[in-house]
């Protein structure tokens, strides 16, 4: 990328009409097109500097705040790396070492937190009308801090993966869209297959396959989502894209046959998922501490998900797609049939002919996350990023 | 604050007789009148730099350290933001993982964290006659590691509570009064009543109402403590507090009533604790490893406790403060009935009444804990202090 | 130190030729001669910044992730200083809360989180044969992911602690001995004698004996392995260690006797360690899964200990050394009798006598990572080092 590009990205910035700052980012379709496309601009400036050795490093200090309430390795350290390359630290809430078990209600939490935070990065996923509302509340509390004083400035709340969306994966794969196709324009039409496949484990979020419903329908995919019948998403997030598609022009399509789905598709994202049905079951139990109910619906869900075992990504499967050379994609890990477990998601020839690839997509995610902070929390973002670049601060001492 | 007011921090600040450099902070009371008056003047002027964008990063580099042996949610942010706002990085010591279970003794370990180490904070606050006496461990240690040439900056040790004292949060107090009553001096004669509430929960740390007895009475308040006949602070404690008030031309009174306490009061902090003997005998129980006395010890106490279910902060017991109109105070998080427990410290509608004035009482402290780093690390802090205020460096990239 | 003697080191390091840049450091006998000896003259320069209060911050951002499968203190807490110090962010990869446990590859694993790393230290001495191979799969993943373009930078894997060597500290350990003596050519014909020590565990790691007899042997020193017969070290490592010597014109000798090993010394370097054959055959029962069988071995192992209780460092045995006077070494923790244990490696007053000295072995140990770092991430190390210096950033605020 030369200055020129730079340049470009820049003036594309500048025309933007954003409306981010002292915000947060939870959903996508929260966000207008401009918007997306601002964390893109900001996100590609942001990886181009840092591939040439150029520091983005917009705070002198302050402090970015996890909490994961679910493990994590990419989307952890992601976050880590774009806290850290804008200039916060990292300041990751264990709540098992805190006093929330105390009783301490999250409203106090989130401002007792945030006194020298300007973001907060909230993994919650795995109880379905949980993680969404929390991030809510949170968001709401430091709000209501600043107005009243207590918090000097608004840190941004960032969704790192909710019941409901997974906006930074989803926008990391955007952009990795963008970057094998050449522009968002060339997506339009593009055929992408999100289908279900099989895994060993259940109770897997729904986020990743929501979150790329919701989007890749902003830019006029024809987006084809597959299931086994039983494996439905929340029926409102299926809503928002359709609506999406509608407005885009693209399409949202819903088949219960894997096959149908690859045939023809330039881009297949094969993933398991739990039934949305289940994901409900489950917080129920859990809520009611039913251990004998929680082993039971394991049983009967992995029972249930071994009839699926041929949802498998397959070189047969992948000969279907557009000249049989559809890219392949996943959020990572994937279940690898005979790697990390007997049967999974999709082989190991089919995984390894596409690894780097599946590896470079994971690469976009610090810089959309940066990108996201960034806009959250500069009011002028186009200008700020353009002394940034022009500054040209070296990530390494510069002899 | 304007420029005007900095100045005037600044020239009160450079008047003060101090002897903190290379020193420690441990009790409130071991510290002169105007060593706090210089943690007062230095946590203001960072509050101010912070609210209006300016950053107070004094080091270039080093570690801050952290050692919590106990829970926390806000002192540990809070270390964390100071340490982070001053230019240290944070490591803490998670003694899970460290080899102190291999047989390292205090000595050792307090030298080898601190090659680089520029402060120690250390919560040690469980166990009755323990936590103090680690702290100086700690601080002899390093200081002999210093004298010997094995470590080559002497950090300071601050206390982030101990059995004794919990000085971070006494100063974060003091700070919200002096903002609220407009000034140190007008404190003098104000009517704080420290007492004891009920809890569902036995084997609260004394260090607060310690922290606040001892502090207070240097200031000329009449401090009035009040608990259930048995539930007695460290002995030792009350004759430091005593001895203050008669300096200070305060007063310390004890009374066995909530209502007493209440009666004019200016101010209120309700908060439960543990009888100090009650703590002693779990101390010793902990030491033998005697699980069934534990229980035992529990259940007794919560029994005990229950019998004074009356002593809860409501309206109207309020109503007998002066006005009406007492500011409420606690340290966080509260027991609040019907939120946190089914009956508590405080009744709801009195917490939310002062919901902001208690959350903005915890934003004092990040504050507090960088003011005492700054006194123990740098040597003329007024100069240094003015000098960062003169250089005026922003927080976030000024574009 | 000078700037004369700056510029000396600066000098001599210029001179010597070395091939570190983009690669890593797990063993010390992968390392030549002046690939050593850099590391020893960018530690010492290091050393002597932090003590005049200079800062060697060579990274405006980016991470250091440290990635520790043993318990640790001072590596820990050493690798946190270093990192910091050069201007990374340390990032602790806790594999209890990662996706590790999903079935994610290690190459995975290794890409996912460097995108923005500079290096990665690793500590993986627990079972024989795994960490080193986990520390190359590691390197060679990330080599892998960067000649890809997945990956920016290519981190450095820097060993700290594997089942075969221990170079930060056989390093820091060398420095000390440069230290003391004077010159790394004073080493010349010196008698070091590392020798086995009883102590009331088991399974501890060859890594430190080993580490010791292969660094040593570089250096024409006269090297004494004494252990009880059985408590043999890896052969390869035997065979490398011998082959330094001859190459040196040093000396390695295998006793089965402390008093041969004391005899005469320079130095003594006592310390427990397990039988390889013992961690071989412990690494298949941990892979088995063979409980029963591994509480067998133990009580085996700590049955055998037990006839050697009389290998303990004591003033007898300092006695047989040159003129009484040799240097005591340890990693550190030691298990010193009547102090951490009832009987163990060293009496209390030999360690007592030696204290300040073990501690100050172990003050080298962030410099030596840092120099690891240093020269693995910078391409004129040489020129960058001498421009940091003569740039003479203050570590504090210098008002």
């Amino acid at each position: 990328m030369t200055s020129k590009i730079f340049a470009s990205k820049l003036q594309e910035l500048k025309q933007l009409k954003t409306n981010m700052y002292n915000g947060d980012f939870l959903l996508t379709w929260e966000k207008s097109q401009d918007e997306l496309r601002a964390v893109i601009a900001v996100a590609e400036c942001f990886k181009e500097m840092h591939r040439t050795g150029k520091s983005f490093k917009a705070f002198d200090n302050g402090l970015g705040i996890s909490i994961f309430r679910d493990h994590s390795t990419r989307t952890r350290f992601s976050f880590a790396s774009a806290v850290n390359a804008l200039g916060l630290a990292l300041a990751d809430m264990d709540e098992a070492k805190s006093q929330v078990a105390h009783g301490e209600t999250e409203r106090e939490t989130a401002n007792m937190l945030s006194f020298l935070a300007e973001t907060v990065g909230i993994r919650d996923d795995m109880f379905l009308g949980e993680g969404d509302k929390y991030q809510r509340i949170f968001s709401k509390s430091v709000q209501e801090g600043f107005d009243e004083g207590v918090l000097h400035q608004r840190p941004s709340v960032i969704n790192l993966q909710s019941d409901i969306d997974h906006p930074t994966q989803s926008m990391a794969d955007l952009l990795k869209l963008k970057d094998y196709f050449g522009s968002l324009e060339n997506l339009r039409g593009k055929k992408i297959a999100m289908t279900w496949a099989y895994s060993p484990s259940y109770g897997k979020p729904l986020s990743v396959p929501q979150g790329i419903i919701g989007l890749m329908t902003r830019f006029g995919m024809d987006v084809s989502l597959a299931y086994p019948e039983g494996y439905d998403l929340i029926p409102d997030v299926i809503n928002v894209a359709k609506d999406n598609a509608k407005k885009s022009k693209g399409k949202l399509t819903i088949v219960n046959s894997m096959e149908e789905a690859f045939q023809n598709a330039d881009v297949v994202y094969p993933k398991s998922w739990a039934p949305y049905k289940v994901m409900e079951c489950r917080t129920d139990l859990l809520k009611q501490k039913d251990k004998a109910g929680l082993d039971l619906l394991e049983k009967e869900c992995l029972t249930n998900n071994a009839k699926f075992k041929n949802w498998e990504c397959n070189a047969k499967l992948m000969g279907l797609t557009n000249k049989g050379k559809a890219l392949y994609m996943h959020c990572l890990p994937a279940d690898i049939t005979g790697v990390s477990c007997k049967a999974g998601e999709v082989t190991a020839d089919i995984f390894d002919k596409y690894r780097r690839e599946t590896y470079h997509e994971a690469s976009f995610k610090p810089f959309v996350i940066a990108a996201m902070i960034f806009l959250t929390r500069f009011e002028n973002p186009g200008i700020t990023l353009e002394q940034l670049i022009k500054n040209g601060v070296a990530r390494k001492f510069a002899s």
